[in-house]
């Protein structure tokens, strides 16, 4: 068994050991039905390999681990009332299935339950750990709130777009990865070094996402296919298309994510062509592969040994290579 | 002045010192509103009194003591979209003026910034403070959905409705004080004494709530009049109406409660003409008495300076007495 292995499962177990339930009924349901879905656990992971890379003790990095695991699920339960989305790895989000009020305050829960697993460790390590974790999850709220501003704004630039997912998603990453370095006392160069690989491992991992949301498969990546272009989400994908059409094209553009379809099929296609002719997919690629190449030479020039290293080389790789 | 009168200008003057500002100004904007707004600040007061009590560092309680006020606005600012609230303290909700996924996120982000808050103090306190924190915050969510369960449920019973109302406003009321008691290292029974004495004084604070939401002048209480009756909460003056009345007054209120009126004017007269013969508003005042002088004496139990105590058995009285 491979340490991303042996990790992976330590953070199921945790998780199946939870048993996310309590009174009311109408409040948990949704907490235990949100945290029993089959999540990819990245977060978790990478506190746990932080830590280890580090020479930390990992069982004290669990629940802090499993806080960031539960903050960010709390976060896309929230996040799906305000976008209106039906579905979530290939299941009804909470909104959907129960109602926004719910939602709302089955996620608040949520919250305060992730705070109550960071402090599961040691009294000396929960200031730091606490710092870490409050400031990224206001700069998610941050992110969130861009992402909104994005919907009627017109002149989303592509760095405000970066700034967006780097608030939104990549934050989020690098502190998962600087809490597990905060949890093995680390030093401040490699906790800011370690958090910075974080960030760019995060770009290219929404970068990722926003390719799989258009050219994954549904059945494998859990949303509907294409769910970015039906509700005009100004990916870089689509800003990058706008920037590089011409004026004809461009118009066609502007005038498909100008309305919402009851059928989008017509109109992801349509826009699918456009993306297309100005090879957009492959430039978010070869933007994806910058911050990829970016993210494994800050890890590299970390001070720590080298044969830890490799299981976050492998696990950014996976991230990479991904399809779904 | 007083020691009250102290303690609260420390918290006006920490509370203005914020600047709660920030970028998107989207996300900040309704939360400098929520927080510049005239609040009474119990909260915090109860956090710095208990510290005071316990001959602890009142320096060291200031910040924790301003995390409970931030997260009791959040929640407020949360209440009023499950609650459709167009106004709070004489002032238009978050809710209202913006919009609900506005309220939605600066709501997260007001949550985060209370346990940023609830971290400025010494280390070897944090653990203790946010295990408090994080157990009321989980409970007032608890609390919150027992009264919207209540919504369309038939059969609440009054003790359903104490319950309810100890985890939606007495808890925090308790932690409040137990922060305070923990800032100061107090013993483990004097910890567990003011807490008590914090629900009883939260229950009767609630009791004195629902009197006030029917009683109280508007202008004094900057809540609509009869908001309660307007929107059928189950409130204890209702509950207890229920069971007191005979057939027909009874089949008047369920009648009357189970609609909702564009002007309920006319319904909140008929209502508190049903109040009025039953004299549940003098009952409730009965037992919002109790709950005083269990306080009270939950209060007078503990060890600790009688000279100290004075300062929050004023604060009780305060409360009880006072008419918005």
């Amino acid at each position: 068994m491979t340490k991303i292995q042996d990790f992976q499962e330590r953070i199921t177990k945790l998780i199946a050991q939870q048993q996310f339930l309590g009174k009311p009924v109408e409040l948990y349901e949704p907490i235990s039905y949100t945290m029993n879905q089959s999540g990819k656990r990245l977060r978790p992971l990478l506190t746990l390999l932080a830590c280890d890379l580090f020479d930390g003790d990992v069982e004290k990095a669990l629940y802090p681990a499993l806080a960031v695991e539960v903050f960010h699920n709390f976060t896309l339960v929230h996040d799906d009332i305000m976008d209106k989305a039906p579905l979530r790895r290939g299941k009804e989000t909470v909104y959907q299935k129960w109602n926004s009020d719910i939602a709302i305050l089955s996620g608040d829960t949520m919250f305060a339950m992730a705070y109550q697993y960071a402090l599961q460790t040691d009294a000396d390590l929960v200031q730091g750990i606490l710092k870490v974790f409050s400031k990224a999850a206001i700069e998610v709220c941050e992110g969130q709130q861009l992402d909104m501003n994005f919907e009627s704004q017109q002149d989303v630039s592509i760095n405000d777009y970066l700034e967006m997912i780097k608030l939104k998603t990549a934050v989020l990453l690098g502190a998962s990865l600087e809490i597990g370095a905060v949890v093995a006392k680390a030093k401040p160069v490699a906790i800011e070094q370690i958090y910075r690989f974080g960030i760019a491992l995060g770009l290219a991992f929404q970068l990722k996402d926003d390719i799989l949301d258009i050219y994954g498969k549904q059945e494998e990546f859990g949303k509907v296919s294409g769910g970015d272009i039906a509700t005009n989400k100004k990916t870089y994908l689509y800003l990058k298309a706008l920037e590089l059409a011409d004026a004809a094209d461009r118009q066609t553009l502007l005038d498909l994510y100008s309305k919402t379809e009851k059928d989008s099929t017509k109109k992801i296609g349509q826009v699918k062509a456009i993306f297309a002719k100005y090879q957009v997919q492959e430039i978010t690629s070869l933007l994806m592969e910058e911050y990829y190449v970016e993210a494994l030479s800050l890890l590299s020039a970390i001070d720590a040994d080298e044969a830890k290293k490799t299981a976050l080389t492998d696990f950014a790789t996976y991230l990479y290579e991904r399809n779904h």
